[in-house]
Parts: C-alpha cells; structure tokens; sequence
C-alpha cells in the first residue's frame, strides 16, 4: 500500500543538469554512464558491467520498448532508432517530476536548457547557478579585482531578479576541497584573490591556454556568502564524483565551521550526491537546523543497493531534512532511473516500517511526502505543486 | 529462543548521564531528543520525525501507559499528568539494569546523582570521574601551576578511594580532538599547560566570563594518564555528539599511538558511541586487547536501523570486547530505549545467525551474555550481578 | 542455480602468502586467527570468540572430520592428530583454486614456498615480489646509494624473466602511508634517500640492532614506478592489517594523486583488502581504468558479515574490476575459509539479484566468472585455466 502509494509520488529533482539534445554514439553514451572519463577498455571491461549498467537495462529498456534486461548493443540500437527526441521525452516524463532544479554552470556541450527541459518533463523547471561559474565569467569580462566583489554580488543579485533562480551552488569540493574557514573574508582578501585570478587570466589570454578556474578558498568562501547574503540556498557538490575530483576533500565534514557560521542566517544548506560519507552528511543534517542532504547521483549508481544507500541517509538525519535530486547530467535515462531507484528505495524502506511497526502507515506517507517534495518545497519556497501533479 | 533469551537479559550500562528531575517542556523535550542543540525549527521541521523520534513513539508510549504510536502531543501530555518522579522511575524500571556507570562531570542542570538514579533503576550505580571537569575544578579552586599536576593525581585517588568510583572519562574529542601523542608529557609540559590554564582563569575572571575550558592536548593526554596510572579504566568521547565537537576530529583511529602507548598497561580503554566510525574502532577492538568499544547514543538515535549498526560493530571486534551503554542524558526515556533496542537487535543478530547456522545456540547464549554484561563486569572489575538481578 | 554453479567455480587467488609446515601450539593458532599481535588474554577473552572463529568452527571443522561447530580444544587437537602434512593439503585442496599468486616477502618464519603451495593446492602458483624486500636484500648486501636504483631494478627485471613473477606488491601502507605523491622521484632524490638509509643499516650493524626498514616516501614511490616501468601489476596493502600500521594512512584515497600519475601507463593498480574502506576503493575502481580492488583478509575476518562487504563492495566498483583473494598467511583454514566465504557472498549476491529481476541468470553467471578468475587473468595476463579446473 505505502509502497504504491510512494510509487507514484511526483517528485522535486533539487539538483540536475542538462540533457543531450543529440543521437550518442556508443562509447559516448558508455562514458556518460559512470563517472569514469572514458568507456570501458579492454583492461577495464565494460562500463556496461557496473549496476548502474544493469539497473539501466532493467528499468530503461521496457521504456523504450525493449524487454527488460536488453543488451546494450540491442538498447543502443533502439535509442538510435527512436531519436534523441522522442528517447529524451519518454525518460523525462517517466520520471514524472514536478520541479527540476538546473545546474546550468557545466556545459562542455550544448545542453538543454531549464525551459525546454521543464517542457520535456511536464514540470516547472528553476535554475542554480554555479558560483564558480559565475566569478570566471566576470573575470572573462575583465572586471578589475577592486570591482570584483560588487560586480559578482551584482551579477548574482541580476540572477535572483530573474525569479527563475532558487539557490547556488559551490564546487569548492573539485577545487581547493571543502576545508573553507568559517570566517568571512575581508574585502582586502577577495581583492587580492581576484588580482591573482586576473593576472592568471592575462598571462591565459597570452599564451592562448585556457582561462583559469576559481581554485582559491578565499574565492569560494566569499562566493558562498554571497549566496547567503542573498538568500538564496547554497548547494554543495560533496562526495562522490568524477577522478578529477579528491574525495578525500570532499568529505563533507570539513564543512564544519562553514555551518557553524551560517547555521545564524537561517539560509538553507544542501550537501549533495555525499557518497561514501552520507552517513557524515546525516550527521550534520541532524546537528544543524539549515542543513539539508541528498544521495542524487550515488542513487542510480548504485542501482540494485540504493536501498541501503537510502536506509543508511535516513540514519541520522531528520526525515525533514532529506531531499530529492538525480543529479542526472546528458544521459535521458538518469533522470528516470533516479527517480523510479529513490521512490522504489524509500517506499520500500517506509513500507517495511510500516511492517515491522516502526512507524505507521499515516506517518510513512506523511514523511515519504515531505522527501519526495515537502522538504524541497519548504526550502527552496516553491509554491504549491501544480493541479496535473497528482 | 535465543531472541527471548536474550530480551529478558539485564544489562549493565556502562556509560551514561544522570535524568532530569523535573517535568519539560514539550520545546526541551524535543531538543533533548537528539543531538541538535534545539527542537526543529520551521525550516527543520520537527525533530519527532526522526529514528529516535518514532522509536520513542513505538516502544516508550506504552510504558506510559498509551497505545504505541502515539503522538507527540498525547505523549507529552500523559508525561506531564503522571509527572517527572512517575515517568523516571517507569523508565529506569523498565530498562532492566543491572548496573549504571554514571558520568558526572556534564551538568547543565541539577540532574539526579548516580546513587538516586540506582535506586530508580534497582541497580547498583557507580560513578565516572571526567577528567577535564576535575582539572577545571582544581583550576577554579586556585592551584598554582606547579603544584597543578599533584593535585589533579591526589583529587583523582581520593575518588578511588571513595571505591564508587569504577573509571574516568576523556572528552578530548570535543576539545583539542582525538590525535593524542604518545608520549608521557614531561611534568615541565604539564606545568607549562596549567600554567596558561590558570593565567586564562584569571582574565576569565577578572572579565567575568566563563572559566576556561581545558583544551590542550597536553593536559588531555596528561589526565588520561593519570587515569591509566590510577587503574582506573579510561572512557573516550568518539564519533556522534552534538555540533559543539568537529566530527573530523572524533575517529577513533586518531587514538592510535596513544593506544599503542597504553597497550602494555593493560588497562582497558573504552571508546563511546563511535558511530559512524564504528567499524573503526572494532579494528581497534581486536588488534588491541585493552581496547573495548560500544555503539551508546547511536543506538537510539538510529533507531529501527539499530541492528544494522550493531551487526557493523561486529564486524571485526571480538565479541569479548563489546559492552553495552545507552549514553543517556536528562530524558528517562533514552535509558529504556538503549537497553531494548540493543537487546532486540543483539538478539536478532544472534538469533539470525543459529537460524543460519552460523554458531550453536549455546554459543549465541554466552556470547550475548558478554555482551550483556559479562565483558562490562570483567573490564571493570564489578561484583557479580546481585540476586534480585535474574 | 546461480549459487550452486558460483559455488563450484575455482578462483584465482591473487593475493596470499605461505602456509606454515608444522603443527602449531593453541595460543600459536589463535593469534593467526586475527590480526591481533597475541592469543586473547584473560582481560579481552578468547580470539575464538569473533567472526572468523565461529567461521572456522563452522567450515573447517568438517573439512578434518569433525562436526560443525566443534569447540576450539577439540579442532586443536585433531588438527594435531592429523598432522600439518594431512591439514594443509585438506583445505589446499578444499579451496578449489586455479591459481595462487603468493607474496613471499613477509617471511618471520619459515613457510612453504610458492610451488609447494601450488602443488598443495593443484594449482598454478606465481609469485608476487614484496618491493620494500626487495630493496632492503640490496641494501644488506651493501650496494652503494649511487648504485641502488640501478640494482633494484636490475634485480626486479631478473624476477621477471623468472616467468614465476606476475606482479609485485607494496606496503608503503605499513611504513610511510598511502599518501604518496603523483611525482616521479629524480635519480638525486632516491639517491639520496638510498644514502640515508645505507647509514641506518651502517648504525645498525655497528649496534648490532635490526636492520633498516624502508620507510621513506621516495623510496615507496620509486619502488611503485619501478614495478611500473617494468609492466607489472603493483598490489598495495590497503586499510585492515595489524596494529603495526596506523589504519588512517592506509585509506586508499590517499594513493589518488600516484593512481592519475600511473592511469596513462595502462599497468594495473589492485587495491588490497581495503576494509573498512572498500567503499572508497570501489569509486577508485569506477573512475581509473586500471584499478583493480578486493576485500581478501577483511573475507574471513568478517566471517558471516562477509556478504554485506561484497555487497558494498559491489556499489560502485564495476563487476570487470573486481578480484578475489585471501591473504591468507600461516594457516591453511584460510585459504579455504575466505575462498568458501567468497564464493557462497558472491553467489549469494548474484543470485538474490536474479530473484529480483536486477540482472539476468545469464548476465550473473557471466559477471560471476569473472570476479572469479577472469579478471585476474586478464590483469595479470594469465594462461588459461587448466583444464582438470572445471
């Protein structure tokens, strides 16, 4: 009964990217699969051999009209027949959303951008935006370091106004790691940082090398109290990511003075994806009041174990203060399959409650509600869902 | 069998706090609940909704005489019609121990003293000396530096000698955190360290502020050798508190060399709640024979997944190394709940695996026996367990 | 069905060391039990008492002719009964390998040699070269520190036209830690830190004190390129061992900067063991083509919580980079017990799946001879299977 019930939830997907808007040649669709670089070799084997592999050709395939559990040369062929059109409407409105939250800072291709993918899905898409993201455009545009500050927090301020913004988010984590003071920087520190950056982006421009990236923990810690000073929710990449991340700094328990000294403001914290560490990430769920986490991305690339994934989030932290997100990026297919593994897991695990007596069936659906969207909702303020929700 | 066996065993709960004398609030219940420092917020939303939260629910509401699942409002109504002295002694009652080993050394509050708190609970309650508030009271009291280290050692042996006294508590992870040297201090370091002690008590003083806190690895590492000089078993504050203490700094492994260090003593050494460090310190559980582990406040505040929690510390730690306790803190509640979701989830565990066959029902027996108590019993040097015990 | 046919597949057993040829008193087997240095002691209680203990009882005792469960004095003395001879070809034989690849550079006393142990066993058995041994054999026969380099890897190439070396191993976990760095060492680097230690061994001849370890990070790291240059596959010790490491720099996160200095070689890396942190070692698998992973030694220890690891295991490391072994060292009950308990983990795993619709018979008898035997094969490029292995 709960489980079915939770089945059909609708969902908010607090955190995703952009989807392809092309036919994928097989080792590119391989490579998107995990967070390796590159399809599988003759070394590696398959990236087919993983259990976002397999959950993909369980859950995926029927999509498409396949029978379960269909080869991926027999899958790859279907999807090459149907189009990326037709493929990307089925998964996006599979997924049956009802938000989708954009991260729209990572585009090393053309992607689809929050409007047309909230058409595709039949939901109302917002966007976040990428701090660093934001902080290299302005450097791009030649902004001096004495304007960098106010000319960021303009930028970001431009962004709020559009109404299509509700939250930030900070890739400190791929970068300098999470290990950012609890102090503010002074507006001598961020000059300084920003006069690095620039001076990094002249000698680019020079030798016609890329553009530098914001890596310096002064940068991203002023970044992310920009966000706050604008109210608008803080999304953290934390854990689980590609190799060109350290995960040993991505553990969000280096976080700590960070939240201690934004708990005050009352501006919600979204630790995101936290794989190996969620139960660190519970923890701090639980401790502060404005912390908020996720398992997105780790969910389908666990497949068959996101149900354990799932129980060990719901440890420690507060049936209120656990989210939603796919953190699908390019693939159609990952905002489904996240979407059906998170309501499966977590029916699952409410509905064994239930069982067992744990809990009761009317608090399993109450709290099934409020992660399903309920927490998200109250976070991000989005009003009500829509009437074609339910 | 084996699961009835062992739900009808009386524990001795070797690490706990005293309960609140008085009836709460419903705002302090809530933030007693957990470890945030307060109830949920409207962002947070409530932290009822939380493992401890429908746990309590389940298994404390009908002690109090209501049906189970009921809701927080009957709940902390019918608490407050049957008043605190009622509500402690049902709980403490219902816990079923055989032994309480009470720290005294946090007290917000007035709570009840360990002799008051046996009588409650029908069983023998000893006391754990915390060490930094035995250090902070010889500061308060205006010892000099030099004389500092002395005293400290002879307020220690008089609570020895007051033989109701059965070991001492570090709360070094709260403070300078767990990578403790391994080395001895010299009494110059000492000296040294009670000598900015005393000289920050005096400004404390003269500003009227708060007296200092200790919080140099010196003086903690040098307490805990005076407990081990003493005899005296040593507790560890590890992994799960509340946001005061940077979690980082609270894996057990940090303890290795100063592990390594007492080793040879032979007195055992007692790392708390640990989680989520847990199968950090069941390493530490087997490859050191003084070293003893538990998963205390974890275990109600996980809740339904306690016996997941339980079956990871038994991983590698022997199964002669496992001693119970409930961590408890002010609410009476928590004392009940520690002690029957950690013998349900032993006995499930044990259980499970004579069904599997895993080891003979005699086996499960006296192992959970140890568990139990007869590790707590052994480590600590207690007397046999009292008549009335069985 | 699955489990049956998983439950007869031979495995390769990548990494091990040699069994000790001789009866061995009680307190001499129980401390190989674990890897607690010494028997339990009267404060810790018996090391029979853990998960591989109750393990042994349950799936050795038959293998010598005793019921299930037969209590350690009783195994004890028929293991003694029977004679080393009779027990070591038992669980040889029992363990249904098809290859051994031994570690024979951690040697305190004399053990049976590769061959012996291969004919023990029936099956192939290679050796894998302790790269620390290696260099600490040149350092006693006094090559100078100019000339070191050039010898170590002169003497690991004579290893590999051996045709018996199939990989080397590295225990920098034990001495410097796993964080080394993602630079090649210069030839004045290892140079000099040859010479720092050809001066310790000098000093320790002179006080006729043991001899030098290598403990340097230069050092590791050289010996880590040299196996690399030479083609081999390098092994690292990672996470669980004795207490004589300190388990926080065995994390294998630690090793990310050397893993994306060696990806573009293409040589394989296998992660050893990793427990508690196989999680880690999974992403690791996922994100480097050439990173291989077990949770050999953690297996046994483990002992009916050996599935769940797998499992976790199983997250996010593809099923093509997933290798079995042992480490087992001195007791032939290992051998057999981690092979059993991996075989029966495995099946257990897969088959479970395919009741659930996860994966298809097909696919799990695909992927289940592959975490068996195919995947060593492929990465140490090993001769097919023999044919008396199926």
């Amino acid at each position: 009964m709960v489980q079915e019930w939770l089945g059909a939830l609708r969902l908010i997907d607090h955190h995703c990217h952009g989807v392809l808007d092309r036919d994928l040649e097989p080792a590119e669709f391989e490579a998107l699969l995990t967070e390796a670089d590159e399809p599988g070799t003759e070394l590696s084997g398959s990236l087919w051999d993983t259990q976002v592999g397999f959950a993909l050709r369980r859950w995926c395939a029927p999509v498409l009209g396949l029978p379960a559990h269909a080869s991926p040369d027999d899958y790859l062929a279907r999807r090459m027949e149907l189009g990326a059109d037709e493929v990307n409407r089925r998964f996006l409105t599979a997924a049956a959303l009802d938000v989708l939250c954009v991260d729209t800072g990572y585009t090393p291709q053309a992607m689809l951008e929050p409007p047309a993918l909230g058409k595709l899905a039949g939901a109302r898409a917002y966007e976040v935006v990428r701090l660093e993201r934001l902080a290299e455009d302005a450097v791009a545009d030649e902004v001096s370091a004495a304007a960098f500050a106010g000319e960021v927090r303009s930028r970001l301020n431009a962004k709020v106004r559009s109404e299509s913004v509700v939250g930030c988010k900070s890739i400190a984590a791929y970068r300098a790691g999470l290990e950012l003071s609890g102090e503010r920087p002074t507006g001598a520190e961020v000059t300084s940082a920003a006069g690095r950056l620039l001076r990094e982006a002249d000698r680019a421009m020079a030798g016609r090398s890329a553009p530098p990236r914001v890596s310096d923990e002064v940068l991203h810690r002023f970044l992310v109290w920009c966000s706050v000073d604008a109210g608008l929710p803080v999304q953290f990449h934390v854990g689980y990511g590609d190799a060109d991340a350290d995960l040993r700094r991505g553990d969000p328990l280096l976080l700590t003075s960070l939240l201690q000294a934004v708990a005050p403001t009352g501006v919600p914290v979204m630790l995101l994806h936290n794989y190996p560490f969620h139960r660190h990430a519970g923890y701090l769920a639980q401790v502060f009041p404005n912390v908020f986490v996720d398992v997105g991305l780790a969910t389908h690339n666990l497949g068959h174990r996101a149900p354990t994934l799932i129980a060990e989030l719901l440890e420690l932290a507060p049936f209120g203060k656990v989210l939603y997100s796919s953190d699908a990026f390019g693939l159609a297919e990952l905002y489904h399959l996240g979407a059906l593994l998170f309501r499966r897991g977590l029916g699952a695990y409410l509905g064994s409650g239930v069982e067992d007596g744990a809990w009761t069936e009317e608090d399993a659906v109450r709290v099934g509600e409020l992660v399903a969207s309920g927490n998200a909702r109250r976070a991000y303020r989005l009003p009500q869902a829509q009437e074609q929700a339910h």
